[in-house]
């Protein structure tokens, strides 16, 4: 039996266990974890119709081939750019009543008003939680590709930390480390790029610009490869020439605050209590107000995945689960730190760190 | 009157025509287009809620310096990532009844349920095609930031024309094309770029692999940037080396299909029959079971927008729309061409081609 029958029939389990008979897959990632048909359809339709005794895979015309090449084992049906997909839809549907599953969170309210239209006697059901709850915990094999992405990212990291000098903007510095990601074999960033220099490194989510690195900068950069469908995802923050008293302070409080918040990564323990390991140490230090966003994220096939590591989550971490830590300080007008592992929860409840770049800080030029 | 407030006043009215009073706006481009903030919130909410008389811009709070930089004068409401949006929202609604304007193709079945719960008394309608209305048209500023695009992106496909050599893989030639991208000041592709060389350029939509170009493959370049917020999208087919008689006759065919389509594009004429005049030239060459997809669509902010050039739409063309002509041959197991190019109805009615890369069949190497 292959991966994807293993997968399909472990999510029909779930969804029966709901009371959800027939199901309606869209996101494209799970429609790739679920079959290995990666598709991109933009606004184009495509999906898999999933029952326990019929399947129907909706590509779009022009993917047709790309479906077939895949080889999963169901009916292709192509929607062509004149053709109703939700009345080809309709033709498949193996029954009109029962709780129909969706994922809520992928489904448009315009697509669930067609969906409807075509099942006014159903019962609309999120299977996105059944998916989800396949995907949060990675094997073994799942977790090779993962360090496949680290292994990338790690050296994109390096070359770029050898790159930087003082007058390259931050646009040239992502060039030069995104052409490094496709050399190296990445088929592309798991993310918009980050890196930011001096006073703009405390945009948490800023964008490199044309800001040129000045010697004494904060140099961070937190980048991701997709590699075979799994991502990576780590920030190094770097310094630029020599640092400040107060820079030094600033690193080794989120230094400390990382380290904390992987101390406490096992399984047994409530999520929140590795956001508050963290928090505690930056709170501790003076610098709570400037630590603005949950500790971490799970990542896998999608660089956001289930679960979210903030103060408010009292799930409890168990094995398979593979997050980032990272916390950071960004204090305005002057800069910020961010230091960023990924973290697996491996079968025996203990944390493995999939990341080894260093974090002792380093001074670039 | 700042552009902003200009379009805001727009779509205000537009939407009371539609008996719409407030309305919360998500698309973070349309966010984008209607306030000058730019931000991807990946899972985190991020919104515009309108009113006549008031207005708010909730963001995620690690976003704040961001938004409050970008200076669009509304109230900012920040969402730290353990407070409850909805809750939020719920605080600042001008209104709980009447008509409540959303992005149907933006909003998620969850997230309407979560509005639905706000506004038990709602009647939820379309804000989306209020809003893609006014993005429909482009101006003159706009169009002057997609004439900059499409300068970087023709100067990109040259640069890769003169790069891409025997034994180079199309993972190869992506790389060196999007970090000249990059170097050239775009700040992101616009889409997964497409490189495929041989029988691979059949798939309309394929992504660059490991394959090596050989003499006398195709080599398709469908690739564009974003810059300044706006897109650019072209397409040019290369063969390396020598070219057959048959890739010669597809290539002509392809070339004059392109040229039949921007000759028909004026105001006044129906899409369809722009996809008609490309279709025509193929079908009559035998080639047409093998185009198989739309001739066009529009692009701007997006790279996929409003309108869709296929053969069912019976909609006018008028001044101020930007769109693409790509019309395509692709034979299973032989190779694909496509020649697209980016077109503007300017205010006197007439096709003004912005692509000027040229197009007669260029051999590589």
């Amino acid at each position: 039996m292959t991966i994807y029958m293993e997968r399909k029939n472990r999510l029909l389990a779930a969804l029966a266990d709901q009371g959800i008979g027939s199901a309606l897959i869209t996101s494209p990632t799970n429609v790739y974890y679920l079959t290995g048909f990666l598709c991109n359809p933009h606004e184009r339709f495509m999906g898999l119709l999933l029952h326990e005794r019929q399947e129907a895979l909706f590509v779009p015309l022009l993917d047709k081939d790309a479906a077939l090449e895949a080889g999963y084992p169901a009916d292709i049906v192509t929607v062509s750019d004149t053709e109703d997909a939700y009345e080809l839809l309709g033709s498949r549907l193996p029954e009109r009543g029962g709780r129909f599953g969706v994922e809520m969170n992928a489904v448009s309210m315009a697509q669930g008003e067609k969906l409807r239209e075509l099942l006014p006697n159903a019962d609309f059901a999120d299977a996105e939680p059944a998916i989800m709850g396949l995907r949060l915990k990675k094997s073994e094999d799942e977790i090779a590709k993962v360090r496949h992405a680290i292994d990338i990212v790690e050296k994109v990291v390096d070359f770029a930390a050898s790159r930087a000098v003082v007058g390259m903007t931050e646009i040239e510095l992502t060039a030069e480390l995104e052409y490094r990601m496709r050399k190296l074999g990445a088929s592309k960033p798991a993310f918009e790029s980050i890196v930011l220099a001096g006073a703009r490194s405390a945009l948490p989510h800023g964008k490199p610009g044309e800001y040129a690195i000045a010697r004494g900068d904060y140099v961070l950069i937190d980048i991701g490869v997709v590699a075979d469908g799994y991502c990576s995802d780590i920030t190094r923050t770097f310094v630029m020439g020599e640092a400040s008293k107060e820079q030094e302070r600033i690193y080794e409080t989120v230094l400390a605050a990382n380290m904390a918040a992987i101390a406490r990564s096992k399984a047994g323990v409530a999520l929140a209590e590795l956001d508050a390991a963290a928090r505690e140490v930056i709170e501790a230090a003076g610098y709570g107000d400037y630590f603005t966003h949950r500790v971490g994220h799970g990542f896998g096939m999608d660089v956001h995945e289930s679960p979210s590591l903030h103060g408010a989550n009292r799930s409890i971490a168990e094995p398979g689960l593979l997050f980032t830590i990272e916390p950071g300080i960004y204090v305005p007008g002057v800069g910020g730190v961010r230091i960023e592992d990924d973290v697996y929860i491996g079968a025996d409840g203990t944390a493995d760190v999939l990341t080894s770049y260093p974090k002792a800080l380093r001074l670039l030029g």
